[in-house]
């Protein structure tokens, strides 16, 4: 799912953020912001200097059933529905990914979040070799899951795995089951446990997040401060002080260099953002599930 | 910017369609309604059989400044994209088009509605022999309004010259002096004037539209009656009685075969749709501007 | 994969076509005959009058190895890139495809022709309730082949099972299996076989091409007359003198209206195109693998 | 055209390349070589550490009338079609280029080459302030030049004029005299004549090249040096050692790390190579059309 650099390393080019708190523009977090997500994904600054170019997507909730969707393969950069729809939606709760491809198709199907109901999930990270591994956690699918399926790539897939481990019900516990079960797999295929994964996922009313690798080397993933501490160290940013206690910015890497608005969460970590802003921190143990 | 058909004879193909009232989900006019511009597309009715897949345009108005615009050259029926703006966008007022083109390119550029500022316009229809006639008309614009014009077509030029004729204080004034421009470009080209137009304008506060051609043989209009008429007539339509007075729909060809729900209107004509809903019509008289 | 009309029946909209001969400029066949492969894309006349404006794609044989592929989700009609490619590649042997989808999404990895290594495959048909059963076909790849599908269409799968079958080796009984097992499956599903299939499969050297459908009733499928009888028929016709001998032509539907020119192929039967042009022909029979 | 990196200045993004010689697979040059243009589009070297991704295009003489040109907004690292035609399709000339855009619509109509009758041209450069002065260019051509252009580039505009001023009969002084018409409207504008030119041009025998810019600091372009030097500085170089010496390259940036196998060419220079490989250079001195 991330570019491997010529010579077999891997790069750090998938992109994602979340917002949960006031309803805002959308674009306020995409495009005006310092080091926003679309920048990101022409310079990243955390990692590779290759770009993030292979797509684009945006979930939000708001008015209507469920989560809205727009995903294109377009460079968000040049992406002139994306800059309108940005500017003229205004949502509480969304997520945003931009994303660089190993090789797997550049289709907008294969774009990030992918969405089930009121689930979406966006994913920044890789599972190592999973070609060999992709027919048997897809074959673990029931088949009403399988046929959901319309792309490509291992994070479709880990998403349609977790759902059916109870992400509904439980969304760390599922997502802890999933992973455990896709190293297990890697095991039995004689593939010492190798993924990263940066997880967001939501339900419209709250925001997860996961960070996670087998070698405890994974993507960076911030939150943002308490609005009110951000506030005090920025008295004169005026956009920061329209930020209310209810407000969240989960991403991967900072979206502007605003000293002490930015914590960056440990590896094996779960993050909870409640209604309200209160954020709840916990540990990321993968565990093979039971029926596995 | 219409088809012709083989033989020369023009096809009756882009179709259009605008929504002033309350605020509603895109999708109710776009997808939900018995045959709705985006049916349309794949199957339109009055005229020939071909269809409208060169692109697709909506302009909403609510959220964020001015209006929102989504414009793509996927044939609406299959663009997932589209499908989530309508189901997730609530709108006061919104203009839709699906669009068949002569020859222009078929790019997002290409695609109504046109937008300056708070103001769209959608157009269905054709200036005959556009070609020799639109260096001449670009020309006539300034500096800057030249810069604005992205694509190639007939419409953008004609959106652009009506704003230089005073489309932001009387937009039927304006309209009557561009046509009248277009047409006097014609006579002086050798050209017997030739053009149909079926355009609608807003500023997101009010909805204009204007059924025209030389030869009174324009695309068809229609407008919804009042809805009070259509409650009455349709008691047992749940979506029907949903209407409100202030509500009103005016479109190319009618969405829906609801009896006594539309009304068309005449040659050289023109609507005005108050907030309110109340509609105006009037005597639609190209005049060669002033300053020609 | 081809659309179901309102109410029910399905239209027949897939459309493809296959030229084995003399290297021809591939726009001769796609757009300079009289109901050429582009134009039936937009005015179908053999089934519904709707359109085939979901995807187009080019396989063609000539430099390089094996075949080159150009598939695009711009309507065919209108895809400048199309037209050049068409005016600028010769080739001895090509397959295009003009598609429209049932419901599966509307990108490049959905159209054809699927391509693996030497082998191409255009399909125009349909599987019947095909998502339950996509699954257990899948389930039949072994781990290589299913990492080789790209999109979510019943003709990658088929073609791939074909593969599997010993498509290289024998591709008309590798056809008549996979079909008896798509239908084996169907009947396990507790669904009444009903698939209709025609087919065209190349490896560079020849051409072979399959009309079955369970119920009888499949899409038509011509293939031209031996050259010498064409040019004797039409000898005003400039362009018919050209063709040789060796020169086939195997289309859904004629590609011009040319008295004797076109013999259509029975139900259940197979089409092979030798070099030199020399057609045989066959029952098609599907049975059920050895090993299913 | 070149985007302008943040704080002004402009970055050097735009690349293209030309090949005349034996014929070769396309993909020969732009996938194959160690630095080629695709991967250029990726990664450039020479100048910003911004990637050329929006957009690609590739002109090329062969099979059929004039040149065959397929232009895409599909980023070139990812586009599975171009991959297929540069890998089928075997040429003599060709030029191929890849994009960043100032702010001009990403769409395919202002790719790069622009083509005319036999005529193709490609541009990496910059004219400053490009859209005051457009309309005055603009009006500068005859209706039926205006009425092809397609896009709102100022390298469009360019190679329509250069047409104008006879670039059929003299490119190089068509050239000359096209850019002294620009940096007069410029200064007739109040603009310090400001632009950068890198420009490739072919009519299927013979391929120019200008390197010039007002200010004197322009966009790189190199060409190769003789096939026998290269061959003899690179013995157990298999691909070098199949040079011929009919075989050019022309580039904005060296394709591979071959030492002695790039001559650079100076600050307002053109370059000619004629048919059998003989490279010729000149001084590039812009002068202001007799009529202008």
């Amino acid at each position: 799912m991330c570019r491997r650099a010529p010579g077999g390393e891997t790069a750090v080019m998938c992109r994602w953020m979340g917002w949960q708190g006031q309803p805002v523009l959308i674009e306020e977090l995409l495009f005006n912001t310092q080091h926003g997500l679309v920048d990101q994904s022409l310079h990243s600054r955390m990692g590779a200097e290759t770009t993030n170019g292979d797509g684009f997507g945006l979930g939000w909730y708001g008015a209507g059933e469920g989560p809205g969707v727009y995903r294109s393969v377009a460079p968000a950069w040049g992406d002139a529905n994306l800059r309108h729809l940005a500017g003229h939606i205004e949502s509480p709760l969304f997520l945003a990914h931009v994303r660089a491809t190993t090789g797997t198709a550049i289709q907008a199907t294969n774009c990030h979040p992918f969405s089930h109901g009121d689930w979406l999930m966006v994913h920044n990270g890789l599972v190592n070799d999973f070609h060999p591994i992709r027919r048997e956690l897809m074959l673990g699918l029931d088949p009403s899951s399988f046929a959901e399926i319309e792309g490509t790539t291992d994070s479709e897939v880990i998403f349609h795995l977790a759902l059916a481990c109870g992400l509904k019900d439980d969304p760390l516990g599922a997502l802890e089951q999933t992973i455990g079960l896709v190293e297990e797999v890697q095991r039995r295929h004689g593939i010492e446990p190798a993924l990263q994964i940066s997880i967001g996922v939501s339900n419209g009313e709250r925001l997860w997040a996961v960070r996670y690798s087998s070698a405890r080397e994974s993507r960076t993933l911030f939150r943002s401060e308490d609005a009110e501490a951000i506030r005090r160290l920025h008295p004169e940013n005026e956009r920061v002080q329209r930020l209310l206690d209810s407000d969240r910015i989960v991403v991967s890497e900072p979206l502007a260099d605003l000293t002490g608005a930015w914590h960056e969460l440990d590896e094996s970590t779960t993050l909870t953002v409640h209604p309200g802003g209160e954020v709840e921190t916990g540990a990321f143990r993968p565990r093979v599930p039971a029926a596995a």
